[in-house]
Formats: C-alpha cells, sequence, structure tokens
C-alpha cells in the first residue's frame, strides 16, 4: 500500500519506462510544479490520501449553467463557426415560436455586424407579444427556464435552455452582458435589459434595467457580442436564414450579413399556421417511473378518473378495461396504489386498445407552400411536394413533408443538397447521423431515372426537402441537430421520399422521352427537302407544290408524337 | 390575422391538401378531441392565442433531473441493452474512483442477476473508503453533486451525474429505489438507504435509513433495479468487464454475469498507481469570461499575485510579463479591472511565453502491465505496448497508450478489434467518432504488413489497445463515449500507433523471412535423399557413405540462415 508519498516529485513508474524517463522538456518541467521548485533529492512534505470523510467535504451541488459551461459542445457551441450560427438560431427560433403563440404572423429582423475577423455583434429582433418585465431576467439569464418543458406541443424550442446559452457562451468569450429590448403593447414602456448569468447559481444578475423609446409597439430585440467565425457556404448562418425562411412562408425575415447583400424575404401567406394543440401523454407512451409519479400527483379521485383525466385517448370505458386487465379496482385511491400494483397497471395497458393520439396537433407546413418556397429559393425545372397523413411513434403523434426541385441551373455531378428540418428550424449539422438522411439512403432513387452509389445519396441535380413535425422531435443529442431512427419516423419518410421520387420518375422519363422524339424528329426534318426535291423530279411539280409539299410535311412533323 | 379560432375544430389546411382532407382512420379520429367529440358544424368555444402576460405565467424553473428524464440519451440510457452497460459502468467506474482517491488497492464485486427477461438486479461492491452517512443521500439522489467537476485531475467520474442518473433510470423503469449499503471503517457502523430521486425538484428522497450488519470493514454497495437486455458479445457488460480488468491491473474484478460463467481476475500488481494530483487551470487554456470571474472571485490582492495563484506555470516573472503586455500595472487590484482591461489581459497571454503545465499529474497504465493484460486476455503470437511521454491540448496535459496483440487464434479475415479506454474506462459506443478511430484508420498499417482498406481500420488477427489519459478528456458528448479530435491529441494517438505497428511489423516481417526460408529448405530437403543417390552411383560410394552424405547436408542446410 501507498498512502503516503511525496507531493513535489513524481514516484519512477512501475513499468511505462518510456514515460516515466522521460527526457522531453515538458517531462523536465514535470518534475518542478509551479512556484516551489524542489530538487528530487530533498524531503519533500507528505501527503495523506483521501478518508470518507475529506472526500464528504469536497461533494458539493454543480450549477446547471456550470456544467453545460464546461460542456457546452453539447449544445451547439463546439467551435466559432457553429456558434455563431446556434446563437442565431436560438433567437430566431424563439422569435417565431412566440409570435405563433400569439397569433401574430411573424416579422423578423436579423443583422450580424463583424466587430472583428472572431468577433461579431448579433442582434434579432421580432415583432411578437414581448415578455413581461418580470420575466426577462429568467428567459435570458437562466438555464432551464421555460413554459415548454412540461407541454407536449409542436414548437420550435423545448427545454428552456437555448437563449440563455447562448448569452452565457457570449458572455464567456466577450465578457458582455446580453441585451434585450422588450414591449408588451402599444400602451405599455418599452424595458432595455443588460442581463449576465452567475454560472455559479444559475442566476441573472441585472446590469441594467430602464424603460427606453422604442419605435416598435410590441416585439423584443436580443443583442450579443459574441466570438464566432462568419463563413458562407453550406452550414452557415446565411443557408439556415434561407432554409427557415423556405420552412415559414408566414413569416416576413430581413437578414443583414456582416458581408455581402442582404436577404429580404416578404411572407408568402397572410394565413397564419394553424395554432398547434398541446396534448396529454398518450398511455402508449408512458413508463412506470413516469405513470407512479403521476398517479400521485393525479387531480383524479378514482383510478378511472385519474387516467380519464390525464392521458390522451382514455375514455372511462376504456380506463375500466386497463384496470380489468390488471386485476384492480377502477374506483381504488390512485394514491392508494403500491409499486406492485402500478406495475400491473402498467403491464395492462399495452394489452388494452386505445385510439391512436389526437393528430390534428401536428401543423405541416403544406404541400403548396412547400412548393412556392422551392420555386423561390431555387432554379430547376421540376418542382414537387408531399405532405403525409399524421402518424404515431411510442405515443407521440408526428407527420412527414417532403419536397424537392430538379433540374436548371443545379451541380448535375454531385450528391443531392439534403435540407433536413425539424418542426420548421433547418437541421445543418450531424446529417449522417440523422434519419431523415438514413431513410433517404435507403431509397432507390435508380428507378426515379438518378444516379446512386450504395449506401449514399443520388447524384444529380436535385435539393431535397424534408420536414419532420411532431409534439416532440426525438433528437439524437442535446444541440438538436439530427432525428432519431424510430422505425415508425423512418417508414413515413421513406413513403414521402417515395412519393417525390416516384412524380420525379415521371419527370424524368417524359424528359427523355421528349428529348428522344427531338431527336427523331431532327433526323427526318433533314430529309424533307430531299423529299420535295425528289417528288418535283418524279412528278414534274413546279416550284410552288414543291415548296407546298415540303410545308405540308414539315407541319405534320410538327404535330405528330413520334413514340 | 388570426387570433380567434375554434378549439374543437380543425380548420381546413390551406395548401396541404393531402394532409387536411386526410381520409385514414388517423386523421379520421384527429377531428375527434379526447373526451369532447364535437361534431364538426356545431358551434365551438371561442380559444384566445397567448399574450406575453399568459406566456409569463407559464414560464417555470426545470429542474435538471426532469431535464435528463426527459433526454437520458444523452446520458447513454437510450436503448436496454446500453442501459444495463452504462449502469453497470457508473457503478464501477466509482468504485475505482474511490479506492483510488482513498489509496486502497480495489476488489470490485459485480453481481447481475435476470429477474424477468427485460429486467434485472445490479449490485456492485467495492473496498472503498465508504461514503458518510450525510452525503449518501445526495450522492446517489441528486443529480449534479459530486466532488470531482471543479477540480483538474485525472479521474473516472467529473460531473457528479452519472450513479444517479443510473439510480434514476431504474426507478423510471421499475419504481424501485436504489440500495445502499456503505461503511467507512471498521469501528463504525455500516448504513442502510433506499433512495428514490423527486424528479421535479432533483432532490433525494429517503425511504430507508438504518444502521445494519455488514462484513465488510469499508466499502460501499450500490443495488438497483432496471430495465434492460444482456447480451454476450460486443459492446457487451462482459466485454466491458474484461476491458476494465485490463486497463486497471491493479483491481481484482469478481463478476458474476445473469448467464454463462463467472469472470475472476486478480490483481496482476499489489503497486496503486501514482495518485494523480490536481492542477490549476494554465493561462493558456482560460477563456476570457472564465477570466473575468477568476480575478472577481481571486483571494491574490494584486493582479500579479492573483495570476500567480490562481494559474498553473504563472511565475512572478510570467505574471509581470503578462501584465506589461496588456499595458496594465502589476499593482492592480483585480477587481477594479473593468471588462476592457480584462480583455487586454486576455489577449496579452499568448504573446507570452508559459512554460507546459506540469505532466507528473497524468498516471499512465504502463507499458509493462499492458503487456501483461493483453497476454492474459487474449491469445496471440505477438504482444507490443508502448506509453508515449505526457504532452498538452488547449492547456490540459494528457498522455497516450497504444498496445496489441497479433496472429494465434484472432480471425484473420476480419477488421481489427479496437479497444478504447479514456482515464482507464473502455469506450464502447460511437467508435466511429472517436479520435482514436481517426488515428488508427489514418495510420498506414500496410506499410505494417496487414491488409487495409481506404478510410478503414486494418484486416487481420489482432487487438488494438489505445488509452487516452487526460486531467480533462474531452468527450464529445455527455454519454463520454468518443474522444473529440483535437490536433494535438490525434498527432499523439499517431506517434504511439505508429511505435506498435513498426515493432509489428518487424515481426511480421521475420515471421514471412521465417516461413520463406522454411518453404525453401523444405524444396531442398527433398532433394537431399536423389543427391545422395546420384553420388553413389557417379562415385561409386557404399550406402554407408550415401547416408553419410545425406546426413551431413541435411545438417548443414538446418543450420543454415536462407535470405
Amino acid at each position: 500500500m501507498d498512502l503516503f508519498r511525496p507531493a513535489g516529485e513524481a514516484p519512477v513508474e512501475r513499468a511505462g519506462a518510456a514515460s516515466a524517463a522521460a527526457s522531453t522538456a515538458a517531462a523536465a518541467e514535470a518534475a518542478e510544479p509551479a512556484g516551489a521548485p524542489a530538487p528530487p533529492t530533498r524531503p519533500t512534505p507528505m501527503r495523506r490520501r483521501e478518508t470518507a470523510e475529506t472526500l464528504g467535504r469536497r461533494q458539493r451541488e454543480i450549477s446547471v449553467a456550470e456544467f453545460f459551461q464546461k460542456n457546452r459542445h453539447l449544445l451547439g457551441f463546439d467551435n466559432p463557426a457553429k456558434a455563431l450560427l446556434t446563437a442565431t438560431k436560438e433567437a430566431v427560433d424563439n422569435s417565431l415560436d412566440a409570435c405563433e403563440e400569439a397569433g401574430i404572423l411573424p416579422a423578423i429582423e436579423i443583422a450580424i455586424e463583424e466587430l472583428a475577423e472572431d468577433r461579431f455583434r448579433l442582434a434579432i429582433t421580432d415583432n411578437g407579444p414581448g415578455i413581461v418585465r418580470g420575466q426577462i431576467p429568467r428567459v435570458f439569464g437562466k438555464l432551464l427556464y421555460g413554459s415548454k418543458f412540461h407541454t407536449m406541443r409542436q414548437s420550435r424550442g423545448q427545454q428552456g435552455i437555448g437563449i440563455s446559452a447562448a448569452g452565457m457562451y457570449a458572455q464567456l468569450t466577450t465578457g458582455q452582458p446580453v441585451r434585450i429590448t422588450s414591449r408588451t403593447g402599444k400602451k405599455k414602456p418599452a424595458h432595455f435589459f443588460e442581463i449576465q448569468i452567475d454560472t455559479a447559481k444559475n442566476e441573472p444578475k441585472v446590469l441594467t434595467d430602464r424603460e427606453v423609446e422604442w419605435d416598435h409597439e410590441h416585439g423584443t430585440r436580443v443583442q450579443m457580442e459574441l466570438a464566432g467565425t462568419y463563413k458562407k457556404g453550406r452550414r452557415s448562418v446565411d443557408d439556415y436564414i434561407m432554409q427557415t425562411a423556405l420552412a415559414n412562408p408566414h413569416a416576413t425575415v430581413h437578414y443583414a450579413p456582416p458581408k455581402g447583400d442582404p436577404f429580404e424575404r416578404d411572407r408568402l401567406t397572410q394565413d397564419l399556421p394553424r395554432e398547434p394543440l398541446a396534448i396529454k401523454p398518450h398511455p402508449y407512451g408512458v413508463e412506470l417511473g413516469v405513470l407512479i409519479s403521476m398517479l400521485g400527483d393525479t387531480k383524479g379521485r378514482t383510478l378511472k378518473t385519474a387516467l380519464q383525466a390525464d392521458f390522451s385517448r382514455v375514455s372511462a370505458h376504456v380506463a375500466e378495461e386497463i384496470c380489468r386487465a390488471a386485476g384492480l379496482n377502477p374506483e381504488a385511491k390512485p394514491r392508494s396504489l403500491g409499486v406492485q400494483q402500478i406495475e400491473a397497471l402498467f403491464r395492462a395497458i399495452p394489452k388494452v386498445k386505445v385510439m391512436a393520439p389526437p393528430s390534428n396537433v401536428i401543423v405541416p407546413v403544406g404541400e403548396a407552400l412547400i412548393l412556392e418556397g422551392l420555386k423561390q429559393m431555387v432554379k430547376a425545372d421540376f418542382y414537387t411536394a408531399t405532405t403525409r397523413s399524421p402518424a404515431v411513434y411510442r405515443g407521440n403523434p408526428f407527420l412527414v413533408e417532403a419536397g424537392l426541385a430538379y433540374g436548371g441551373g443545379l451541380p448535375a455531378e454531385e450528391l443531392v443538397d439534403l435540407w433536413r428540418f425539424a418542426n420548421r428550424v433547418p437541421l445543418q449539422y450531424q446529417q449522417s447521423a440523422c434519419a431523415i438522411t438514413r431513410a433517404a439512403l435507403s431509397t432507390d432513387w435508380r428507378s426515379y431515372g438518378l444516379q446512386q452509389g450504395k449506401g449514399a445519396l443520388p447524384v444529380g441535380s436535385m435539393v431535397l426537402l424534408v420536414h419532420v413535425a411532431s409534439v416532440w422531435v426525438p433528437f439524437t443529442s442535446e444541440s438538436k441537430e439530427a432525428i432519431a431512427s424510430y422505425p415508425e419516423i423512418i417508414r413515413e419518410l421513406r413513403l414521402g421520399l417515395q412519393e417525390c421520387g416516384r412524380r420525379l420518375g415521371a419527370f424524368v422519363r417524359h424528359r427523355q422521352r421528349l428529348a428522344e422524339a427531338e431527336k427523331k424528329k431532327s433526323y427526318i426534318q433533314a430529309y424533307i427537302p430531299h423529299i420535295g426535291i425528289a417528288l418535283r423530279e418524279i412528278l414534274g411539280l413546279s416550284k410552288k407544290d414543291e415548296e407546298k409539299v415540303v410545308e405540308v410535311l414539315t407541319d405534320t412533323l410538327e404535330r405528330t408524337r413520334l413514340p
């Protein structure tokens, strides 16, 4: 045993001779702790190892802000280019969510200013409902604070982390607070805040809180300064903005990038999307532990009424059936049940037929608007889109939309461009980990007239757009970059892609036929004058008759559809 | 605008005709919200959309336990097989860490019992220092609670999430509490606890807390019942245990799997690994926001002494140089500095030469023990291992070890088996996302005598072992499955792999030469009797002379090294 050991000196490694007998500069330094260089021969103070008591004294709570500051790659702040994109995205997603929840047609302004090559000022302004003064500090200065976590409703944000994490990243890299201007109505004053996060406590620190003049009747502006890198091309902020406009045809989007031309897109429709409704959990998706705490918290006075009240699609009849299958009394008090009884209930649920969850809670973009958006953004020869009927995975309703633009000026010799969306938010990273990609790879695009290598996206002049909407999108990571491959989701994705693929195939084949017919016609056309000459010689026609014959033959050919 | 809208009825989709006019069963249900079926013609009550006020009232804090319960895939609980592995791993990692911190040679017992095909009881018992009674509830019943988050020291655990997340998963899937028995010394009583997590508050709920008799003088036992799947083969619990034993030669490991033979491995050495020391952050790795809060919290009275006290490798001279490069007075009060001045300081740091961080804080397994472990676990013809000198990425010291076992009974026609480790913990998922894999792929194994396809691991009868140890391993996700590809780490990995590869190459070439020489000898050998006969006929030798000639020639051939 080895309880005591000198601190200032590295004991000789018993086995890893190469490392212990290291002769590099780094290892030479290693023998001298900072500030207290001790020659290896001098006796050094002894240091005791830990006991349960010393270990216990060092245990303490870690704030969730500290956790995410140290692990900020989990939230999409791994590198400067991605950080600029993620911060923009979090602010824009919040603006769009807020406008829609308030029934306002969104008008979003994004301005990114380059302060230095590695430093940017970001300002996102919306015409949303604004945020009441008392909530502003926590919405922007506290992680895991929000209104959406406990609801099952289609929305962009979910956890109440994104915008405060963006602010924390800004503060970490530039020391600057987040600046918020918000106004909740014409008759209300606008409030201006400067907020920092106290990461050790995960609480906001308000540096400034004052009323200001603002020319917006209602809305919110978020400004931050952060370290970042601005680039054009794939996975850029520009790409994100363009795709966001595409998936949100009801929004007006103005974007002033740090370099290059501004992007402006007026809304394509004056109709707000139908409001997505919140639903209760479906019994098929519940887990035992959740069921236990639901029955502990329920307002239902009997087991039967509790099941009816707290779950989607559980009628009195279904509730009774579940109780019967579990061998429990429907009139039992929910809080009187033991773990084993609740487990029996849990195991009984799959045995009872329960209607699928209501699917009108999912709001698609819609075929017509996907088409219109694609036509606006992509120059192509052929467009199609499809919105599938809602389906269900693990008790959660979801819906798939697909669209494509083909031909025209798109590059013909490269892999097709795949634009992925979840609840109208473009997904730009982790393409290969995403169910959408997996479904696109496993679709046979050769049967629709495209080239495709094994295990690869098809090659051709095409943009492929896929949107998954759900009350709960199953992302593979907290940075929301890829959708998990539930079999039900993969199935719907493939059906949607196949539908678009078939239409594309018909177009591609039709175009091939046209091109071939055109070729044949041009062959025949070349002979017509010679036929005219031959006829004149054989029949002794006049020059005028000959011209007439040529004219009639040309006309006939033009009106003929060659096989 | 669309502020008011009937709730019971889905408005007709303006564009997505296919989805709105859906005629499937799912969509038909959709028109009838649960519990309140309303024929589409009946007028329905109006529902107002949100305002800033109604939105504000719904904002609330989300507990980190709720967050991780809903996002448990972030912590490695995505599916039943992985969940069983992750829970085992979290408990074993904690046991090993505790033993080493207390200077105890670890003896770990792992028992997994199958209660049903999808349900297991897990018990991990160690001979560690135990946990003081007052800390037990929070260590096991609160996420983000621990002793290691704020220290930079090589250890398995880091965030104080793992074991309580495993308990939360157990509770979620079986409703059962985590059971803990712990004793801190011979003269102390053993305590038995049953603990649940109140996920809404992220606080422990103690169901049982009593003294018990226990035949261990000190140590901790964790028991939980959880939903899971047990399988053999790659990424199994069995694999994890075997690899853990390999990377922890100083630990005795007993494992009783749910099926099949127990695994027992006595420790290979009686020496504890050198104790990894905690270090202060290195100035080259600090971020502006962190620097700001360090200077706000420092105990140093001047800027100069603050820099010296709070950073690794900052001597009085270096501190002065940094201040000078920033145009700041070294005697300034740290708390008097504004953000702009601290930013100047931040920008000055890279301009000043600061010694690399001390590297004796990293503790390798060591070449000899890697070799011994490999020989015990893998039957092969050739073994080698190397421990590299420590290096630095982003201010953090780290170290790479590599080893391999080649030939013998290993399958020859498959990709080599890659065993990845971080701080002695086997990494079993996300192989393709890991820096170790990337380095192995980009090493040219053909020059060492193996086959290798482009962008693939080499093919051959080989197990490749790679260990990365650091005060802060940069994992790509919270589930700690893959190491991020910092260029400095990739470089060290490649150097380590190349070193092992060169030794392997020498062995492979030597063996090839031997095999070829053997082949040549066997050709020649076949001719020796004929030479004997020929000589007898030409020279008229006796039968005895002929035998003598054959004998001498055979003997000469055997002692000859053929090229």
